[in-house]
Formats: C-alpha cells, sequence, structure tokens
C-alpha cells in the first residue's frame, strides 16, 4: 500500500531521500537497513495534517465541493489524523523549508485513499485530484504553518502540560510532607540561616507552576491559524469566510480554541509565535535544571555529599564502584534541559531568517518545537514518577548540619547587632565552637538570653 | 564626596576593581584613564535600589523606626533614585554573584548622605547606620531581586515598549500610504502572486504588534518582588505585612503594578522572569531581525538589486564607491537582533544555574536584560526615525516587476487547472515570452479570457 | 535473541524504557508502534563501543585474561562494531549523564553473546562475565567517553569531512568554470564594483577549505581516549601501560591515530574536547550559510529577482504556483546549519556543567556532536549533488546588470578624485542616465577617456 | 581640539550619536551627562587602524606618495595606535555594519591632526586628503576587518592568553602542593573511589592549558589580514604587491605574524575566523565554568558543606549573615562564563548573516570578541589572584570524610568479585556500619584481608 498512496509526488532529489541507505536524523553509520525515524518524519505534524485537511474538505463542501468527494477526502484524512496511514509519509525535516513536499505528500496519500475507498485508480488522480481537491483553496504556503501550529497545540496539551501539572503536584505533595522539617538554608552555596524542606520545595512548586504559566501565555498566538492565506497571505482563491470556518472546524475537532490569524501575512512570513512558545519551553527548561540540580546536590553522599535527600534508587550506578546509587533521573532532567535550551536557538536562529512573504525553516522550527514539548513532557512524567515521589528526607542528618551551623547567629541581629553577630560567628568558626559557648565567652549575652533568642522554629518567617 | 559617601563597605578585592587602570566592560587597552561605563555599573538597578531603599525606610517608620531617620533615608534615597549620586557606585556587573557588593555599597552610600543631611561624622554609622538602619528588614538576597525586577520594569516602560509603539505606528503609517500598490511577491526569494505593498508592511506591524503583546504577557512575573524575603525567602527579621507594604508602596513611586511575590523562595533562587522577558525580547528580535531584513533587501540596488524601496539616505556609504547609499539604519537593526539573541543565551545559562536558595548570576542577568531592553527601544526608535518614516515605494520598478512576474499564471488554477497553468508558466519562461502569448499559443485560452481572467487587483484576497 | 543478549542489566525506569509506547526522541503521538531511533540509541556510540572492547580484551589477554574468554570477547565485540547486534542496544539518550547504562549493556550484550559462541546459557555470566571480563580494567566512566571520542573522529572522517571536501571540490570547480564572468559586486546588498563569479565563488571555496582545516584543529583532542582512567581517572584497578596499550589498538582497529589522553581526570569530568569540536561545526554552519544564503539570492526569480545563476531543479515547488522552481537545497542546508548552531548550544551547556569527577551530560553531548557532524556532512554532499554541481551561470543577465551599473565609477577616483567621482554617479542615480554621459556633460571628462578609465575587466585585481 | 579632526565625516544620523542624551552601550537611564563607554566605541579597534594606516602609508611611500605627506601620516596614525587621540572617536557599535563610519573618522582625524602637524587648516583636506592620502588603496571594506583582526591578535596576546597562563601556572602549583592529599572523589555527586587533591587539581590544570592550545589553534586565520581586497576583494584601485607589503609592515609592528589573507573574497564577506576565535573561548569558558564550580561546592560550608577547600576571604559576605564568606570570585568568573556563551551566539549570528561581497555585522562581531576576551583574561588574573593562589586544604575534613568513605569497597572488586563488593557496600550504607566490619561479618574476607587489600595510597593509580 505504502508506495500506492504517495505515488506521484514523491521528490526526486530530496536531502537523504527514502530509499536511501540512510536518514540523518536517524541512522547513523548504521550497518542494519534503517528508515527516518517518526521525530524526522514529523508525524505529529502529518497527523495535523490529517485533521486540516477534513476541516478544509469539510468547508470546501460548504461552498460547493461535490459531497461524495469531500467526504471520501475527510474519511481519507481521518485516518491521517488518526495516524493509521504514518507508513505513506517519509519525508524527513530536511526538505525545503516550506514543507512543500509534505503538503504535497498529504495530497497524494489523501487522494489516493481516497481514489482507493471510492473504487479508482491509484495515481490517476480521478476523481480525487490531490491538488484541485484535497488542497482546494489551500496552498503549502499556509497550510504547513497551519499543521505546525495545530501540532504544538496538540503536542502542549497533550504531553507537556500535564507532565508539568504531574510534576508540580508530586512536588507540591512533597513541599506539605516537609512542612514541619526544619534544615540549614544555602546561599551563595555556603551555610545560611534556616528554613523548611517544605518551603525549599515550595520554590520548585512555584517555578513549575510558573511554567505552566508561560506556556499557556504564550499559546494564544499558537491558536492563530494562517488556512486561508493560501500562497502569500492574501487569500487568493479562497472565499471570503473560507479562513474563519476552516479554524473553527479545527477548533471543534481539536477542542483546543483555534481561530483565524488576524494576520495571514505575518502568519506567512514570521513564525515568530513558534520562537515565544520555544521561549517559554526554555525557561521551563532553567526551572527544571535548577530544580533537578538542587535535588542531585541535596541527596549527594551516601557519606560525603549534603545528604539531606534520599533519592530513590532506580538502577545499578556504577560498572566498578558497588553499592552507589545515582541520580539518574536528575541527569536526564538536565540532560533535556540543556537539549530544550540547544533547540531553542534553532528555532531562534530559523525564526529570525525569513524573507519577504514566506519563512523557509519551517519543517526545521516546529520539529525542535515538538522535540523540547515531548522532551520536557516525558522527562517530568519520568523525574516525578522515578524520582520526586520517591524521595525521603534524611531527618537526621538534616537536624545535625541545621544544629551545628553557624548562621543561626543571624537571630542575634536586632539584639546586639550586625557587628557584634558577625565576632560572634567568626570567633566559633576559628575555634571550631559552638555559637553559645563563644557567645558566653565574648560577654556579649548569657546562655539563657541564647536559649531564648536563637530559636530555629522562630526564624522560618516574619513576625 | 564621592570617597566620603562609599567609604566604609568598599570591598577590597573586587575584580576589576576601582581605581584599576580599567575595566572590563569598558575600557580595552584604553591609553587614556577611564572608568567602568554607566551600563556596567548597572545604572538603572542603582536607582531602583534608591526607590526601594526609600518604600523600606518609609515601611519602617511605620513599623517603629525614628522618623527623623526614616526621613533622612528616604531624602538620601531620593537622590540616588534621581541619579544625583551615580558617581557614589563604581561596582561593576563582575562581582559577587548576589549583588551583595552593591546592596552594600547603595546602604554605606545612603547612610553616610543621610548622615550628612544630618550634620553627622561620614563613616561614624551615626545615627543612620547602614546595616541597622537603611537595610532594615533587607538583605542583599532580597534586596537585589527586587531591585532589578524594578529596574527592568521601568526600562521596560520607558524605553522598551515605547521605541515599540514609535515603530509600529510608522509602519502603520506605510502599510496604509502604500495599500494600494500592488506589487509581485515573493516565497523561497523566488517570484510569487501578488500582494499590495501595504499587505506585506503589515505583516511587519503585526509582527510588531504582538511583541509589545509578548513582552507585556511577561511584566506579570517581572511586577512581584522579592522584597520581604529576606536572606533565604522565610522573611527573617522582618514584620508580618512588610512585604506587602513595601511593594504598595514601590508601585505607589512608580506608577507600575508591583506586588509582593507569592512565593519568596523562588523569588531568590531562581530568576525564571528575567529568563522570560529575556525570552519575549529574544522573539523580539527575530521579528526585527525579519523586518530589518526584508527592508534592505527590498531597497537593494540602486540598479542590481530588487529596488522596490527607496530608503533615506543618512551618511555617505562607502569610502571608495562614490554615491552608494547604504540601509545603515537595517544593519544596526540586525546587529542588535543578534546582541540581543547572545544576551538571550548568557540570561539563560545564568537563569539555569541557580543553587539552593539564591540565585548567583544575578547581575550579569540583569545587565543583559537592561541591555536588551534598552538596545531594541533604542534601535526601533532609530530605526522608525532615520529608516521607516523615509521609505518611499519605488512605483515605477514594482509595476515593472509586477508585470512581467510568470507567477500571475496563478490565477488561471481555478479555470484552467493546476497541470496546464503550470505548463503555461514553464513554456513562457523557457521562451522568455508573456504568460498572455504562451497561453494563446498552447490553446489553453483566448487573449480575451486571459485578460479577464488574470487582474492583480483581483489576486490581492479572497472572494 | 533480543531479550537474551541483554537479559541483565536492562535498567528497571528509563526515562522512556523500550517497551514503552514511544520514546521521546523518535515518535512523536504515535499511533503505530515504534521504536527509539537509531540516533536516540546513539548507534555510533555502540559501534565505537565495539572496537573499545575488542581493544580492551586484547590488552586484557596481554595482562593474562584466558585466551578463550578473551577471544570471545573479540569476536562478540568485533559483531558490536560491525552494527550487527544493534537490536540489541534499546537504550535511549536520557539515561544516566554517564552513559553507565549503555555500558552495561554493553557488556552484557557481548558477555551473552560471548558465553552463546562458547556454548554456554545466556545470562548465566559464566563463563563470560559482563563486569570481571568484558568490562575488566574499565568503568562506565572511562570507556563511555573513549567511546564517545571514538565515534566522533569516526563520524568526522566518515561523513563529515568527505561531505565538506565533495563540497569543496564543486564549488571549486565552480569557481573556474565562472572565472572569466564579471559580474557587479554587491556590499551592503548594494551594488558595487565588480568582480568575477569565479572570485565570488573562490571565497567559498576559501570558506570550505578552512571548515575542513577548523575541524582538523579539534581533533588531537579528540583523538586523546580516556580509557584506563576507570572510576575517577586514576586508573585503578587497571594496569600500567594497559591505557597506552589500548589506545595503541584502537588506533589500529580504526586507522585514526588515537592515544591515551595525557590527564584522565579531565577526560572523565570534562568533555571540553566535544565543545571544542562542536565549536568548530557551529563556524562551518555559518560558512555553509553563507553560501547557502547567497546563492538562493543569486538564483532568485525567475524574473523579479537578481537572476544571476540558474539553480538546477529538482521537484515542484509549489502546489499553487505553477512553474515555480525554489531553491530547496539552499533551504536544507540553512535550516541545517541553524540546527547545528543549536545542538552547539546544547552542547556547550552540557559541557560547562559537569561536577568533580566526571561531567554527567554525555550522552547528550555526543548525540549532539555525531547530530551535527552527520549532518552538515549529508547536507554539504546533497547540496552539492543535487545544487553545486548544476547550477549555472545566467550571464545574460549578468552582463546587463554589470553594464547598468554605477559603480563603475569607482574606477574614475584614481583619474579625477573622489570627490567628482561621487558627483557623477549621483547625478546619474538622480537622473537615470549612464556614467559616461553625464560625466561628459559634467565636463569632469571626455567620452574617450572614459573608455579608457572604465575597463570593468581591469577592476578585478591591483595594478 | 576634539571637533576639529573629526569634523568632515561625522555621519549625520547615527544611532544614538554623540550628543543625544545617552548612549545604548553605556548609558542607561542616566541622569548625568554621559558618554558611550570604551568599549561601545571599540576602542581597540581604533588603535588598531593606527597600526594599520601607520603602515598603509609607509607602503603608499614605496609606491610613490609624498613622502611629506606620507610622514604625517604615519606620525598622526601612530598617536592613534597610542590612544592618544581616543576623544575623537565618538562612534559607537550600533552604526553601519561595515564600519565604514569609523574608518572614515579614522581617515578624517589623522588627515586633520596630520594637516595640524603640518600647520595646515584643519578641514581643508590639504594637504592630507583622508580619502586620497590615508584612505589611499584601501576601503572600508578591507580596512574595517584588518582593524578587527589586529585588535583581536593583540588582545588575545596582551590579554586573553597571559591571563590563562597565570591561571594556569597558580593550578599547577595547587596542584603540586596538594599532591599528597587523598580525598574522596565524586561522581554523579555521589561519593566514588579515592584520588589526590592534586590530581583533582590537575585536571584543571589541563582544561587551561588546552584552553590556551584551542585560542592559539584559531590565530592563524586571525593573522591574515584583508587589507589590499578594497571594496569587495578584488584589490581594485591598489598596486600588486600592496597586500603582501602591509601586512608584513604590521606584522613588524606589532610583533605578531600577520600575513595577507590569501583568498581577500571570504575576507571581506564573511568572518568565520571570528566565529572560530569566539568559539574557542567558548570552550575556555566551558572550562573555566566547570573549574569555578567545582571550587566553590569544595568550598561549601563552612559547616554544612563539602568543606574540603578553604577560599580566600575578600570581602563581607552578607549584609545580614554575620561570619559568612563567599566564593564572590567563583561567581565572578561564572558570571563572566556565562557572558561569553552569550557573545558567542551573538557572534554566531552575525556571522552567519553575511551577504555577497560584504558581512555587514562586523562591528557587534568584534565588539563581542573582544568583549569576551578581556572578560576572560581579567578573570582569570582576578580568579587567580584573589581564589586560587590562597586556596587552602582543610586536610582534617578530607581525612574524615575519605575515611568514612564506602566507595573503597572498589579495592575489593579484583579479590572478591563485584557482586560480593557490592553486597558489603550496600549492607555496610544500609546499618550505618564501617566497610570492614560489615565485610568480616558477611564473611566474605578476614580483618586483616581488607587492612591489607583496601588501602587508599594503593588506589591512586594502576598497578
Amino acid at each position: 500500500m505504502y508506495r500506492a498512496l504517495r505515488l506521484v509526488a514523491r521528490p526526486r532529489r530530496l536531502f537523504r531521500a527514502p530509499g536511501a541507505a540512510s536518514a540523518p536524523d536517524s541512522c547513523g553509520a548504521a550497518a542494519l537497513p534503517c528508515r527516518p525515524s517518526s521525530a524526522a518524519r514529523m508525524i505529529p505534524v502529518i497527523k495535523a495534517f490529517g485533521i486540516l485537511k477534513r476541516a478544509a474538505a469539510e468547508v470546501n463542501q460548504d461552498y460547493g465541493l461535490d459531497p461524495k468527494i469531500a467526504n471520501a477526502i475527510m474519511k481519507a484524512a481521518d485516518e491521517v489524523a488518526e495516524g493509521k496511514l504514518n507508513e505513506h509519509f517519509p519525508l524527513v525535516v530536511w526538505q525545503t523549508g516550506s514543507g512543500t513536499q509534505t503538503n504535497m505528500n498529504v495530497n497524494e496519500v489523501i487522494s489516493n485513499r481516497a481514489i482507493e475507498m471510492l473504487g479508482g485508480e491509484l495515481g490517476s488522480k480521478k476523481p480525487v485530484h490531490p491538488n484541485d481537491h484535497v488542497n482546494k483553496s489551500q496552498s503549502s504556503n499556509d497550510t504547513f504553518p497551519t499543521a505546525m501550529h495545530i501540532a504544538a497545540a496538540i503536542e502542549v496539551h497533550e504531553v507537556l502540560l500535564p507532565g508539568l501539572q504531574k510534576l508540580h503536584d508530586a512536588l507540591d505533595a512533597k513541599s506539605k510532607e516537609f512542612a514541619q522539617i526544619i534544615k540549614i538554608g544555602r546561599t551563595h552555596t555556603q551555610d545560611a540561616v534556616p528554613l523548611t524542606l517544605g518551603q525549599e520545595f515550595s520554590g520548585y512548586v512555584q517555578q513549575v507552576k510558573y511554567a505552566t504559566t508561560r506556556i499557556q501565555a504564550a499559546m494564544p498566538r499558537i491558536y492563530e491559524l494562517a488556512a486561508g492565506g493560501t500562497a502569500v497571505g492574501t487569500g487568493l482563491n479562497t472565499r471570503i469566510g473560507f479562513a474563519e470556518k476552516v479554524a473553527a472546524k479545527v477548533a471543534a475537532l481539536t477542542g483546543l480554541p483555534f481561530v483565524t490569524a488576524p494576520n495571514k501575512f505575518e502568519a506567512l512570513a514570521a513564525h515568530d509565535a513558534l520562537v515565544e512558545l520555544s521561549g517559554a519551553m526554555n525557561t521551563t527548561a532553567c526551572s527544571l535544571m535548577k530544580i533537578a540540580n538542587d535535588i542531585r546536590f541535596l541527596g549527594s553522599g551516601p557519606r560525603s555529599g549534603l545528604g539531606e535527600l534520599i533519592l530513590p534508587e532506580n538502577e545499578p550506578g556504577s560498572s566498578i564502584m558497588p553499592g552507589k546509587v545515582n541520580p539518574t533521573q536528575c541527569e536526564a532532567m538536565t540532560m533535556v534541559a540543556a537539549q530544550v535550551m540547544g533547540n531553542h536557538v534553532a528555532v531562534t536562529v530559523g525564526g529570525s531568517n525569513g524573507h519577504f512573504e514566506l519563512n523557509v525553516f519551517k519543517p526545521m522550527m516546529i520539529k525542535n518545537v515538538l522535540h523540547s514539548a515531548r522532551l520536557l513532557g516525558d522527562a517530568a512524567v519520568s523525574f516525578t514518577e522515578n524520582c520526586v515521589v520517591g524521595i525521603q528526607a534524611n531527618t537526621e542528618r538534616i537536624s545535625k548540619l541545621m544544629s551545628e551551623s553557624l548562621m543561626l547567629v543571624t537571630a542575634l541581629n536586632p539584639h546586639i547587632g550586625y557587628d557584634k553577630a558577625a565576632k560572634i560567628a567568626k570567633t566559633a568558626h576559628k575555634n571550631g565552637s559552638t555559637l553559645k559557648a563563644t557567645a558566653v565567652e565574648l560577654g556579649y549575652l548569657t546562655a539563657e538570653q541564647f536559649d531564648e533568642w536563637v530559636k530555629p522554629k522562630d526564624m522560618l518567617g516574619p513576625q
């Protein structure tokens, strides 16, 4: 079936064309036969195309397209949207920068599948013509960006936001679980005044909460669809109302608030909306790297690290050092964060290099956006399930560090002033003695005053 | 006066300390004596500190600080906010990552200036102590991020958004001015179907409009102030209500909707809000690079380029080629865009590397955010005034290109179908002939039909 | 066979583990069952592991390992190196940051395959133990970076450098082919003094030549192998001489000048060598983006662009605009360039975040380095074959533009001075007249002098 | 004198022109009057121009320029090279992308200063004409890139390499000083087998050594000068041999091995050499961030961190926490590293966006390259002087951590095998007991065997 459905428009000289020994995004110097990966083939974009082509066929029928043809297109497009015809989409990212070949591939597959359903001859373009019918009122130039936006929105809603929500909830539960555990704070990686472990985790909760806020703040521009702009944004060869109706249909099919882009010239010539969404994911990557770094350092040990957290063991950590348990989930997460930052630069460079009526970095841009969304969403889930939910506080260790801390001296500031407090801390540090003994020895206060004034529990908030 | 006001807390071993022959951010291998630039000294942050210290003194007075002292602090802080004491702030970006030295510098300058006003002895810490009074209920750890947010918000409102608005309005005016000029479109840098020059510019208008939208979407997190979190976010040594009141005072002083950050741990340990704002500016940089690139290519020539636009002459363009006029404003703008993309990566790297209760890339992050805001704002104004408002359409050239175009053939698609239309275009291209002659010659239609069907004016929108 | 060979050490909680519905790097929201791509599974690294394990077994035999066992390991390792066992390596990039799981996977597959060859029971660890024999004198911490370097070096030599060489040669041939075609130069995207099309292409040739130079300049550090450092770089549990001998064996097996790293602590804890190589590829990406951009702009048209080059037609360019031929190879190349720039930032972020004795961004870093090497190499080949070799000069158009140019006036500078020459050019531009007529009209020279002094052929070099 | 010397060619509409209230790169919203910083004015480039103009005058004299004029130009150019006329160069980075205005500024200042020396009238262009004499055989298009390369090479040799050398030597001294201190290793931020502190530092030494190697590897392309290419690279209006002679003069004047660029088209149209050098500095930034991160984590405490290093106290660390000493030099260094990574992206974006015969991101590119070189060089010196040389090992703490470590169990691998060793470590970890007691209890070996086999001193290298 494969060859049949995409018989006609397969580009003859595709960069690492299907049929070549290997494809750049997937195979390396593989000896085994291989094919481009789903990611390299932008499968979510293909599925989004299915949704779009279905919507367009419906609207075209309203404007007079033969219902028999429209109906066959819709059915075939649904199969594309459901991923049933994925095998017929061999094209990789590294093609024309408009995604034209992908749109043609979609048109042909749908045309041929519709012809097949209607009992026609594959490749005959009859009765369902790939251009005149499937692509009616459309151009690669408006369909590809439309599919990009649909795919990005779906990936954000199905993978990224649920992943972040799951992580948020798990961190929030930990923050509450750890609400009563008082620990030493650390600033400049140095000892500082105390806080609760719950408070520390509440900062992570806030970061992840805002990650969601940031991504949602970028979505209104993603919900804008270029469909109806056709070749250069004018809407040539469409009908008045077509753009609005297609957007409404796509919204109905996906349950997402898609609308027609207010300016189609911008929607074809620039992909600022993808740069924006990528930027929100870049910020999310910063947040997650911070959180994962903290957790691995707080869980460092078992005996020569900070040791405040006990991380779940997931796998043997070392081939030479038995007994070692490594923060592998933190490592996967920080690698993902670095990748997302890199992807963001690729998207930025692509987004800045559009010319005239068309940005021609489309496939590369959407690939990176989808990659980032999926990586962050998947990593958030994995990190949650295999790390966060299993984190335990090493309360014994936490208590020990806290009670030894010199930074509790800060509690004396309001009572004896900054300079004397500093003297106590420095002296105790120098002598390896306790704050209390030093303070009394220096004659700044009595032992009773120390006990009354230095209470970690009282240092956790304003008075 | 200089040495007097900052006598006490000058760090002894500052990276490229004041007094050294040169400072890294400003002087190069200069032979002349030089001092760090205002940017390297983060002057907008210093001024924001003035606002914060004033607000804190007011609130501290509410909580019992001696009104005489509070009042003197307020007056001195106002002078800092007004930039009157700029000379007393020699510290550069490359100091401690918390900005502690800057906060101490501010405390001492205000203390000494207040002492001076009250007739005391400079450096005596009496009657206004830099730590006990000026820094009361505060820490470097919450004041520096507060000042960062205040400075960023002011720069956005005073420089960036007005600059973008000015550019938007100028492009919008051009879009309307050019509404009737029909021109050839270009996709893939190749000839495409027509649009109006006004439509083309409307895409730029939309990009700049959304730049503003994006920046504004990032501001709610910028309006959140860390003040009240003190050392690690708990609010130790503050009073209940202090945080909220300080934010309200800052809001009143600046006219911007500042609020207290809902989670102070996040506000000290992470600067995701700055990464987010930088991301919005990164997207803006992409937009402006696209626009500036288009304008310089459309204005290329005078005789061997596209030549559709006539750009204003601002300066002699070449030392060897007389008569040449270069798109210097476009070049400045695209250089600025590249710089903002680079700044964004610096901010991202800094933002991802916070540890525990404190991110210690603060001065570097805010320097880059302020740099980007100012560069984009200034460049938008310069580009508007020296380029956009003076752009003229070369209507003669535009008409010529349009009438010669092969892409008008698209108008025939609905009448004779894609395949025949393609045949006409290819044949005309091969023979160097006109579409009309070729179409008739191929027998696909009559000359009358051609004239009726191929009307550029009818190709500018849906029907 | 799959499960059998990698029975033992499969991590239980891998991020997007094999067996899950999809893997982040490969499958998207695919409906079809799918598996991680070869790239996500770092197949070139697996093959490099085969080479390393074979070398280590040989050296271990020298140091006393039972030859029967050593021999079986060597044979099994050869199969890994040849890609015959690829199916047994399901692990993706997003695992532990040291690649430990991959090393364990390799040890087990080789152990089991060797056991199989020797007629033993799979999973019994007898007579070939994955840790005690296959991993003898090794640790994940030194084998993974060794495999990274081997894989990177092979990819550079097999894909990247040959691709660049091919591109260089094709551009060089074009430069010679076009040596006599005089054309208008363009600076600031504006008309400038003439050069030959061959000279213009010679700049591209130089860029690609230096791309090779730059990549080769980075290789000496890539040729340094960490093997022998074991867990933290000390070489614990190895024998004196092991490191040097393994490097020599790997060099012999690959034909590349690998040596043992002079400092194993650096070789495990930092991957500066990969950042460096990535940086060389980043520079290459800049070069290729410049070249591809030039070629698409010079080939823009067919009638409203610069039109100096005729690019080969590879595929139908548009679904709505018949007759249009797009510079798709240039677009693929510039997308690749943007991707490589993004990959470079990912590698940079990973490279800067190592801690203590081990950098744990290894899989992510090598994935991006290999991706960039392959993309650039493949893109160079595709761009060469499908674009460069077929480029034709549009000599008619080139001549026309050249003869109309105002910039030929520069030739008058030495004769009449800068100011008069400028006057001529500006006047001609204003009046739409020719330089010659204007010059004579202004009385600065005679028509004969003009013809004698303004000879494009004489403007192509120093005198 | 200021206005006089640069009277003629001051561009009328410079982006943030001198005289405006503020300049984007330097002044912020400053209330005080301010002027662009030396960095924004690219002072090292100006000085490099002085060297170039002097060299060109010498060569022009060889080719017939009136010795009186040539001599005056040389003297005036020397003053520019010495920085004596810095005040006459107000132009900022954000000008035309070719740096044309800067070249004109230089020509005029030299012309006027030479006229002044010869007793002529300022602005008269007599007897020394800025274009016809000072700029003879030159163009902005070849002089600016020449000055960029000269400035970059000087900055690398005067600031960057000496700074790195100093850091290298200090780290190397520490590595030797710490050669006998055995400590716990850390991989995955978790406890690992031991190494010496000297070995750990030797990794840093190697990184810095290679930083120098990498930068030097990039220099051959920097030593290539564009001079002689004039407007588009052809060398129009120069004499045969001019390019080679100028390069030789510049080499003689600077003592650096400058040569004429083998291909002037590449030298004007692309700045790959700067991207390459920036890439080497980007790698250096990764190295320095790694080192600074390690040092601050190893020095974390005083009581709740790793505490293995004692860092020198440079300044009071906190305004609220007395006694706290922060790793401010590490923080400055990591901020610098982040900035350099950002600068590198700016350079990359600029480098990739050249068009046709001229890259017009020149001022922005060189500004970032010089900024990175100076920041890294200065930071290396400051970090060395104020941190590295004062680092002390906390031998007591190091010993304690080492003796408690579970990872010494690795020493048992060769004796009892991986699985049993792992069992010991896990059991000891679970029970909080020592390795020795656990090993004996499990019956795997005797106490004597343990003492004989587990000797940290024997775990520091191969046997």
